[in-house]
């Protein structure tokens, strides 16, 4: 073993966050800061000196902060990301000499050590080498101080001062000698998304339902009509499930019956007919340019449209007459349809990603999602990505983001725990989550803190949905218009990004269609529905004014600060939200029995929400307009459903006012 | 960005153990288990095949053993390491076809579904792939499936049961497809040593004070008369401090005194006189004849001679003479001693790692260890590891290893936990650690939860040690003779690997110099002492009956079957250890408390000890041999300090016999 040329000493590791040893970037939005952490150490008893560098990818040089040593041997140190794209950063760290010499002298002062002389020119040594790569100023600086401390003229006393002095470790700091500097092998990566990737509230809606008449089919122009009422509740984005022609080769009736009507105008997810495929739009809900419009005119009331990216074929889609290699074909010589034994789905064919032209394939669908970007579109939630090749999707996000940073992708898989990581790792900006079945109390605070305070929360951004056209919940089933509210709170202020699937959800639509499945009785996947928006008892009101809460209160814009505080009442569930400096402080309580009031103590850790412990402070209500006055961590909370079962408090900690 | 021809669907991650990337190897010995683990999936619903690859580093070819999942698309595989050296271990996982379409022909034979020709003949289309790759008996067996199952006179129920038969599945698992197969992109690396890495009984000792006469300075010779003394106590490992020559300039005085009188000896490990350096031997001591028969008689007594590595000078070193460049100048012309400030060592001189003719250094140190190996010495502990650079010992010791793996080197590292634990991954076999200072059940139980139970037990081997020359603990010094004990037995089962220093632990020597060090008053470092070592108080028979104990179970052998149990008293710690199959059980109780007598009710998880429920079981105490019968988890335990403050108890399932 030939003896290799060594030229450090320091060790860098357990650098945080990394993800899959920098295999995958971690992800921030802009403005984001990135604190990074390492344990750094060197043999023997020197200090150490270590630097953060980072740098957009269109960047040549390294920008340089200074880590500070933490305990342990761990340091620290922080940027804040500007733009989108990619970021990089490593670590740089030298055992410092002026700096371990500095520690030797004060240890040899507080000893009350004599003869300091000899050590004292050890110092003049290392300063003499900076002095020679400084120049001007600085370099006429450190002449004169070596001089003073080679001076016979003047005291010892004086020439300790002079050498522990700021300024002196100012300047040494800068002309450091990092010629046997360790750098970090890596270089890790960031992935910078504009900001809606972190905050952003959903509404999910059939246009086909928007129907001014029942029975009618409805088009985008009806649609708009119903913006006003949606950009109120405070949705910034419309989700659309597909909107392309639907097939009618085996298409599926109401309820999901095998045989259709010929009113039956089939599921959107079967997509394709002889009218087109993924990049046309189904002819009963008007043109491209209905659409554009349509796009524009949301963007006036401030709501970004998000398409669904559905890759599966109706037999009647043209992928399947002109690119019969796209499919499987089974040894009968027909097309494999989508199957999960003993469930069939006839009406859809899947993609075959592993056939000999799959590269021809991958690259049609990539165009799919330009076309749609070049459409205005730029939210796309995915469906069932994990029935997908995974370098598929990091192959198409991948180029699509480097031409497009703010695309953002919301990856619709609700499946094992490693596969929703793995999507997320490889470049989806958002999640779909477990949280629609998290219903007791500790099964909210494991798995949210799971997401939001390991390092999965480096690349898994959550999107909440309390319900889907999919998904009709035990919990929002049994507990009726109570437990709507409950689960609309807890995805509102849980998850910064959230969702729900209306008008089903504001009208707390809960019929089941069977005991088996979490499907909607007359569900709209199948049929057009006409739904009564005005009805009275509509949760309309409380949402707008839990979405009024999310806009107006920072806290709840992102998720890396959620905490959740004892209650001795299983039933009632307690977390805070909170910005970095804690000027807006968010404590959410939400009683979880449908059923019957409950109450509790509240047990505050008030040190992490920077509460002074002995003085009162003022908890105002945001969906009632109340304000209580609490003092000390333990204070008492009673939530009854049938009025209202959560409050969401923004924490006054100056006492302005007092109102009960 | 370009389309990558991408070959596999499965992901490896999350593979363990696997030390910070794979950059440092684990460690195991002579016919241990390597058990690893790994998340593996793909997207969809498709079934994997994973196997574990590994070869030691002289074997060219992989041997396979198959993965089995667990849970969670977690994997786990196994295998027995059975040389020294290296070996590598990674993981192949592919798309099973065949799998995957016999998990959908159960589901479709479950669901009742009739038309399941065409999935047969998808079969077929698989078993014909297979077919291709065979030849011989297994190729004419794949032929007779493929007329069964494609022939018009069989039952579709006599087709599936041959489909679903184990003989056809074991030959598509030796002929699948692994064309698409995902390689693991590491080879992780194991190193392997001798059993002795592992289990180890360490006695140290200074060789010159076995003296005959008082006052006289002992020689190997007379050190040989101790032998039979150690050996009955069960002691395999004879450490012996520095055996060089002595420095005389600067020597230190008895109890560290800045001036020696002519008489004193000077502390071992002042390195280096006109005699000569680290290849030389204190002439006092003998001849280097005299090592070399002391090292075969001590084997004849079944212990191996362990020697000090202390890289360092005194003054009159004749590296200090030859090679000026090896040290530290100063401004003023002499050479930098060690000094810890305001601690100062004058009569040793550190070595520079750092000056320019570092590679002439290392390699020296380097023969100076080749040396003794020529001498017959394979165990080395290393004095003050961590105030030499990382990179020298990783090179030493990997170069060392490559040609002598049967060598084993301790870290007597003290010092902050990552430098301890870095130490250990480049290459150190066994370590010091912060037992002697951990007293507190907590603590205890928490340090030894870390290193047995975390990923630190991959790579860190503990060595414990009640005591050293350099460190007489509190505890020891306030407790006597009961904390003796209760130290012994702590150190002897919760490590494999533990040493004491002796006679002064043995004759619970137990004098501090001042209140502010650890130092023994008239430290044997200084001086020659007479030990009287057949006090009738001494500890050798009991030591004698821990080191029995440890010999004859296995259970006590390893660690990483540590476990504790609850106790409801704090003075009073719980906890066993066992083999893998549970064929031997030791369960150890010891009262932390020197004063008093404690009793209390253990709780024992009997489910992880394999003990059955309702059934009575004895233990067995070792110490006294006594038995008790137990029943249940909830048993009772009392132990006085002033008689046995430990019970060291074997499990015994089978009640053979029954005693009081």
């Amino acid at each position: 073993m030939p003896i290799v040329e060594v030229k450090t000493r320091v060790i860098i590791e357990g650098v945080q966050p990394e993800i899959d040893g920098g295999r995958f970037p971690i992800k921030r939005v802009i403005g984001e800061e990135v604190s990074v952490e390492a344990d750094i150490f060197t043999d023997g008893h020197e200090s150490l000196s270590a630097l953060l560098l980072y740098r957009s990818e269109d960047e040549t040089k390294w920008t340089e902060t200074p880590m500070t040593f933490l305990v342990n041997d761990r340091w620290r140190g922080s940027f804040v990301v500007e733009k989108m794209g990619f970021y990089r950063y490593t670590i740089i760290a030298w055992v410092d000499k002026f700096k371990s010499w500095r520690q030797d002298l004060i240890k040899r002062v507080e000893a009350r050590q004599k003869d300091i002389e000899v050590n004292l020119m050890v110092g003049a040594r290392i300063m003499t080498q900076a002095q020679q790569k400084a120049s001007g100023r600085d370099r006429r600086l450190i002449a004169e101080w070596l001089d003073t401390l080679q001076s016979k003229q003047v005291t010892r006393k004086e020439k300790v001062r002079l050498a522990l002095s700021d300024d002196v470790a100012r300047l040494m700091q800068r002309y450091a000698d990092r010629g046997f500097a360790a750098t970090y092998p890596k270089e890790l990566k960031v992935w910078v998304d504009r900001e809606k990737a972190r905050f952003s509230t959903w509404y999910e809606m059939f246009p086909r339902s928007c129907v001014p008449k029942p029975g009618q089919h409805g088009t985008f122009r009806d649609c708009e009509s119903r913006f006003p009422y949606i950009a109120e509740m405070g949705f910034d984005v419309l989700y659309l499930p597909p909107i392309h022609p639907i097939g009618h080769t085996n298409r599926k009736g109401k309820n999901n019956a095998l045989t259709a009507t010929p009113d039956d105008p089939g599921t959107p997810w079967a997509i394709g007919s002889e009218e087109g495929g993924h990049r046309a739009i189904h002819t009963q809900l008007g043109t491209l340019k209905d659409f554009q419009r349509f796009v524009r005119k949301a963007r006036d009331y401030g709501m970004e449209v998000a398409l669904d990216i559905a890759f599966q074929c109706s037999p009647d889609h043209p992928y399947v007459r002109e690119h019969l290699e796209w499919f499987r074909w089974r040894p009968d010589g027909t097309i494999q349809y989508a199957e999960n034994p003993p469930k069939k789905y006839q009406d859809i064919y899947p993609l075959e990603f592993e056939s000999k032209k799959w590269q021809e394939l991958w690259e049609e669908l990539k165009s799919v999602v330009l076309f749609w970007i070049e459409h205005g579109v730029r939210i796309f939630r995915v469906d069932n990505p994990h029935t997908k090749p995974f370098a598929f999707w990091e192959w198409l996000i991948g180029g699509i983001k480097a031409d497009h940073p703010d695309v953002i992708f919301l990856s619709e898989a609700f499946t094992r725990p490693k596969i929703m990581y793995q999507l997320a790792k490889l470049g989806f900006s958002q999640s779909y989550t477990y949280f629609t079945w998290r219903n007791a109390k500790w099964e909210l605070e494991q798995y949210f803190t799971e997401l939001t305070q390991t390092p999965v929360r480096e690349f898994y951004r959550t999107n909440l949905w309390p319900n889907t056209p999919d998904i009709l919940s035990d919990y929002l089933r049994d507990g009726g218009r109570p437990a709507f509210i409950a689960r609309l709170v807890l995805a509102a202020t849980l998850g910064a990004n959230y969702g729900i699937y209306g008008p089903a959800f504001e009208l707390c639509e809960n019929c089941r269609k069977d005991t088996v499945s979490e499907e909607y009785l007359n569900s709209e996947k199948y049929e057009i529905k006409g739904w009564d928006i005005e009805k009275p008892d509509s949760l309309r009101g409380i949402i707008r004014l839990v979405n009024k809460a999310r806009r107006e209160n920072p806290a709840l814009q992102s998720d890396h600060s959620l905490r959740f505080h004892h209650v001795d009442n299983d039933q009632l569930i307690c977390f805070s939200k909170c910005t970095q400096d804690r000027s807006n402080v968010i404590l959410v309580v939400v009683n979880l029995d449908y059923r019957y009031r409950q109450s509790g103590w509240v047990t505050l850790s008030l040190e992490e929400l920077k509460i002074a412990q002995n003085r009162e402070y003022q908890v105002h209500d945001l969906l009632v307009d109340a304000t209580y006055t609490w003092k000390g961590p333990r204070n008492y909370v009673e939530l009854s459903p049938e009025k209202l079962p959560a409050h969401i408090f923004r924490v006054e900690k100056q006492s302005q006012r007092k109102r009960g």
